[in-house]
């Protein structure tokens, strides 16, 4: 980054937020932070952790002064984030958040914003995460070879673009720049529906009377298939609701799948079953797009 | 082990034969290892990478003098395999498979081989595997720490289920011994309903119009979840068919799973969906069951 920021207002001291917090510390692109969680332990080990510099005593403590605003926080608390910190928001100040949903949080922040604080608004998602949440598991790298989606409003400034471009970039991801509806349709193909079908398939396991037994012969694909299912219940509520028609949709794709896969089964159609999940393995075995960009010279 | 073994006759000599072949030489319980395979190119590769010392120009002769025969190919050959080597078996060696099936293995087991054949076959099923196939990624410890099923008939002998737990036992691996049935059962639910679920996910977008671009944004969740989606077409096929009423009966109950998380989606019911991922998530973050057993001394 050319032009550094002088203070970070972090609303959330979570996993994306403070993993933001520490890569533009690492990157030397603020120079403090100042942040705000509604839980004192949490901005407690986020202080410890050096996540945060300032442990603000409230939303708009947070962002008073600063020139870099990031809600990360979960979806359905955007507005009225929005509105609380809206007129202590700094003029000028780059506000982004980090939803895994757009039109959401789009729609929040038109309704809670001031008008005058939109253009400076990038709604953002950086497609990275763990299946735990929480400060203490918050790490610098993160977003390292991750990409992160910008949809820019209309209101939007072309210069705030650019500028939080630079900001995710910084990270070490790779942005890219999508209209919110486009973003939102496609993370409900390959993020949100598989947590909703991962979530199904554990529930569907564990309400067997043999369960338990099942579950211990669990190897390493089910490891991994199911790895999504652990992760944090109020996040993923509000992710899945926000986005409910777009996963509804993409779930009634999956199930019209699945039923073609089912009746080459009960046929026995040796071949044709072979041909299903040989397309099925090419389309996965060629999928990389994890992007290998070398992180930016600070 | 405190009895090793002259010579392994292995036929197949994939990712889990030729990994069974490099774990035994490892733990030194075997002299020499003689391995058909009816690819003349991964008979060869086999060879070159120090997986079988003796190439044997039919599964015949590869079984011929061996006191520890393995089976280790697509389930659905495993009749014609033992129709082949069964005459050639010598007496008291120990014969095992590694299919993902079991009764099917069974019954093949009982219509093919000799009946004096049979108290000295122990149907085996290590959980361990990749989504890569193939002889050149065979590793000595794949089944390090992992589970391996022993599911014997009513004719084997009890020495012979020793013998074989002391083999495995020697890769790293812990065995546990199981039903037929049991084994079946389990593994639809933990094993092949997720192979099939991940095969339809991959196909259902890649059906769609915009397939190509929505999978340019999965992420790590999006990888973990569909990696067993790259699986190899026919061992899964074989798999999926022979195991095919218990795996169906596993996607019905996957489904009103399914069914119970769409309803509560449409209803926006935001605290019963919290619940319901509450206790998935729970049961998730709980599952522990990849042993860690030390490999014994040899």
């Amino acid at each position: 980054m050319q032009q550094g920021f002088e203070q970070l207002g972090l609303i959330g001291c979570g996993l994306i937020g403070g993993s933001f917090a520490l890569a533009l510390k690492r990157a030397g692109c603020v120079r403090r932070v100042a942040g705000y969680s509604p839980s004192l332990s949490t901005i407690e080990r986020a202080r410890q952790l050096g996540v945060i510099d300032t442990a603000a005593a409230s939303a708009q403590q947070a962002v008073a002064g600063a020139d870099l605003v990031l809600v990360a926080a979960p979806v359905a608390a955007t507005e009225a984030i929005f509105k609380t910190i809206g007129e202590a928001i700094a003029p000028n100040a780059l506000v982004m958040d980090v939803g895994s949903t757009k039109s959401d949080v789009i729609a929040a922040a038109r309704a809670a914003l001031p008008a005058d604080k939109l253009p400076y608004f990038v709604p953002a998602h950086p497609i990275a995460g763990k299946e735990v949440a929480g400060v203490s598991h918050a790490e610098a790298r993160l977003f390292e070879n991750r990409q992160v989606v910008l949809t820019p409003i209309e209101p939007t400034l072309q210069a705030h673009v650019q500028r939080a471009t630079q900001v995710w970039e910084s990270t070490g991801a790779k942005v890219i720049i999508m209209a919110p509806d486009a973003h939102d349709n496609a993370l409900a193909a390959v993020s949100h529906l598989p947590h909703l079908l991962a979530y199904a398939f554990i529930a569907g396991i564990a309400g067997q009377a043999q369960g338990a037994r099942f579950l211990d012969l669990g190897g390493p694909g089910f490891r991994d298939f199911s790895r999504i299912a652990a992760s944090a219940p109020t996040i993923w509520r509000d992710i899945l609701l926000a986005n409910r028609a777009a996963v509804l949709a993409q779930s009634a794709t999956f199930r019209g799948a699945l039923d073609r896969f089912e009746a080459l089964l009960r046929a026995g159609d040796a071949q044709a079953l072979e041909e299903a999940i040989a397309a099925a393995s090419r389309t996965r075995a060629q999928w990389q797009p994890e992007v290998m960009v070398p992180p930016p010279k600070v």
